[in-house]
């Protein structure tokens, strides 16, 4: 077989790079290898055990691959051979390609827990049986263990949650859960919000083993307390697919992922990668880092597709903020960018500035909550916005994405001094609070002092 | 009486200008004057007849200007003297003050129609006692006609049409409903959500006149056609309240508001003016107008109020942009900047860019409805973003303020290309399909061309 464009991976970045690609060249032929059957919706995997009703309704569609004649074909690739332009299908066949680019993802991290091995404990995989038969096993379970409190842990025990005599209990290493990603007081009234919906949360607590027979029993953790368990969900993190670009001679970053230039063009000619399987770079330090995120994945898909053949479309991004949200019993919490934590361990002069208000006015409309916002500028370096978090209703979730452009288009606090910004009565805070403006006026008079 | 910061006026630039001086000059005194006992949320008006149930849960709250120690007087303020820097008050009282900011807002419009004496006519007023009279008349009425389709118009239509066994019809002169704000194929859009609700649209009608004995008993349009209306409201527009200033010899602006420079400063030394009664600047053409909108009023009062000293806080903009924004049975209109129909009007070139997703991944998730996303980008200079309409559920709110402030960042499609936005699939499109990027894609392939 040959082709022109040849993408390998069929999940957010396999998609937005072959039909990119095809958009920039609709005269080039452009085909898409997977290896599974139906491509499972990432970020959707938490919802397939209540708000969903089955796996299936959690699939992406491949019709936008065939309106835009996108070639697929579903095969295993088990070796890219750069020097030939040619990838080896399982199948044996071959295919020739112009151009390629990789878009492997990751597969969840296993750390090795005693007792692992047992029938009970599961991981987070990308796979349309694989997770019917968790489906399954999450109705049956009378009493589940999440492992990790990141952003798919916290996700899953507020679905699981939803489940009528299932027992639900999370367990995070860190102090907090999103402890990662969101500075204390956000992380707390997530977890606020979690044990509200009868959750029960150990925090700052390390793993020993599974107990049990054959079948997981308990989760015993290092201060020796024992967790009832017929279930163990690990979810504690995920690491890129990188065996094929090791194979294939493709540098390779130590933490994992391609090493990419400002294209998304790794170390080998006319090879070009993006989404979890590529490294990125932190815009406020310029460090490398693998921020894996479906709109991070996205954003370089498209960057790699309309550069293929020539630099068409110049990366104007200065690195990769990483924008974070989820919900939790209709609550959105959301960060984008430099939170104060890592602030202060990256030694960043910065100044808070911090608003909250209704999201209606007046606030006895229907559908008033509050919206809360934490922003973060530069003391110094043109008060420049570095990142924000934020929770409240539903409309926090792209207010989230105002933050997480503003940071992109380099906004100062004097920038949303005279923003103006739409307010409705039915659907945001009023004009006098409107919170993202609030916060800046709050950080904006801290420099005045 | 005398006080270092004076503001006449309560509406929302007012009280923006008074708590933001107090912030920034926390050591002056500051005052506001205004007229009424309590102040109505002016966009929240609508909303008094059926979704709030009276017109008292329609009031600004007066303890933001109590907890900044804003010294507020309930009083009519009949004359400036700039010279003696003086305000007189209805009561023969005297204030002094060394900073004065002139927030005097804006007043309905009326055009001369004939029979508009009668009883049962009305005009859409800030005014509590009046408006409590207006409810009493809507909730005792049979047939109701709105004059005027703009925003004020249509959202009065849509709550009145919650009202059982109110007839209502909307007339309008143009040849749309909300055709100032909108390209036709957003207004037909929201003329079809109020024909659902059983609105009865005239569009490109003049009217002729309101017949009836004492009492209004219908209104006859131009094409003589008469609609029965025991009941009529016009909602034509607005104008800056100017009659002050013009009396302190404040230059003023032949269509009305005050002439002010970067700074909101008036013609006269320490005087200031912001909101509906100051002119504004158009982004794009840099002409003189006046958009009367909460936001921009806000906007305006924060950079009068933080600059009466000595220009501190220089405005970054380069002219009000306009964003406007409605909800109609539960979908959000809005539109920011250039619309295409003016685009053409002021001869700019550019490139539309279009889009549409659910705001749900999968689509069969909970709440999902449908983002329409149109995007006018300056085909020459930059490809920056000039303007954009939008029509959706809940979330299209915060998306237009995405790109309210896209536009007054200066994004350039090329930006859009390397944007990170946060999806998620319980609240947003999927990463690969997310309306404001897919847009600007469109866009840009037709730049390549």
């Amino acid at each position: 077989m040959k082709t022109d464009i040849l993408i390998i991976g069929g999940g957010p970045a396999g998609v937005v790079a072959a039909i990119t690609a095809k958009k920039h060249y609709p005269l080039k032929d452009v085909s898409l290898i997977r290896k599974e059957e139906k491509s499972v919706i990432p970020c959707g995997i938490p919802y397939i055990f209540n708000r969903l009703d089955s796996v299936e309704k959690n699939i992406m569609p491949d019709q936008p691959l065939i309106d835009n004649r996108i070639n697929l074909v579903i095969q295993e690739v088990i070796e890219i051979k750069p020097a030939q332009k040619k990838v080896i299908l399982k199948n044996k066949e071959v295919f020739d390609y112009d151009k390629l680019i990789l878009a492997l993802g990751s597969a969840p991290e296993s750390i090795s827990i005693i007792g692992e091995e047992k029938k009970g404990v599961w991981l987070v995989k990308k796979e349309l049986d694989y997770l019917q038969k968790l489906r399954e096993a999450v109705l049956m379970a009378k009493d589940a263990v999440i492992i990790g409190g990141g952003f798919i842990g916290v996700e899953f025990a507020e679905e699981l949650s939803r489940i009528k005599d299932l027992n639900v209990t999370l367990v995070e290493r860190l102090n907090n859960c999103l402890a990662t990603n969101f500075d204390q007081e956000f992380a707390l009234a997530a977890e606020e919000v979690l044990k509200n919906k009868g959750i029960k949360i150990f925090t700052g607590q390390t793993v020993k083993k599974i107990g049990g027979e054959e079948k997981a029993e308990y989760l015993e953790l290092a201060s020796g307390e024992k967790i009832k368990a017929d279930l163990i969900i690990l979810s504690i993190g995920a690491r890129p697919n990188i065996s094929l670009l090791r194979k294939a001679g493709i540098k390779i970053e130590e933490m994992g992922g391609a090493i990419i230039d400002e294209c998304q063009r790794t170390s080998l000619p006319d090879i070009f990668a993006a989404g979890d399987c590529a490294q990125a770079r932190d815009f406020i330090t310029g460090k490398k880092c693998n921020i894996m995120l479906a709109s991070v994945a996205a954003t370089e898909a498209r960057i790699a597709a309309s550069n293929l053949y020539q630099i068409e479309v110049i990366n104007e991004s200065k690195g990769m903020i990483g924008v974070f949200s989820t919900s939790l019993n209709g609550l959105v919490f959301g960060a984008a960018g430099l939170i104060e934590k890592r602030a202060q361990e990256e030694k960043v002069d910065y100044i808070i500035g911090e608003a909250e208000a209704l999201n209606r006015h007046p606030g006895n409309l229907p559908g008033a909550g509050k919206i809360k916002v934490k922003l973060i500028f530069a003391k110094s370096s043109g008060n420049l916005l570095l990142g924000g978090e934020i929770i409240g209703p539903e409309s926090a979730m792209e207010m989230l994405n105002i933050i997480a452009m503003a940071i992109q288009q380099k906004a100062s606090i004097f920038d949303f001094n005279s923003w103006q910004i739409a307010t409705h009565p039915l659907l945001t805070s009023a004009p006098t609070v409107y919170p993202l403006i609030a916060a800046a006026q709050n950080a904006l008079l801290k420099i005045k002092k």
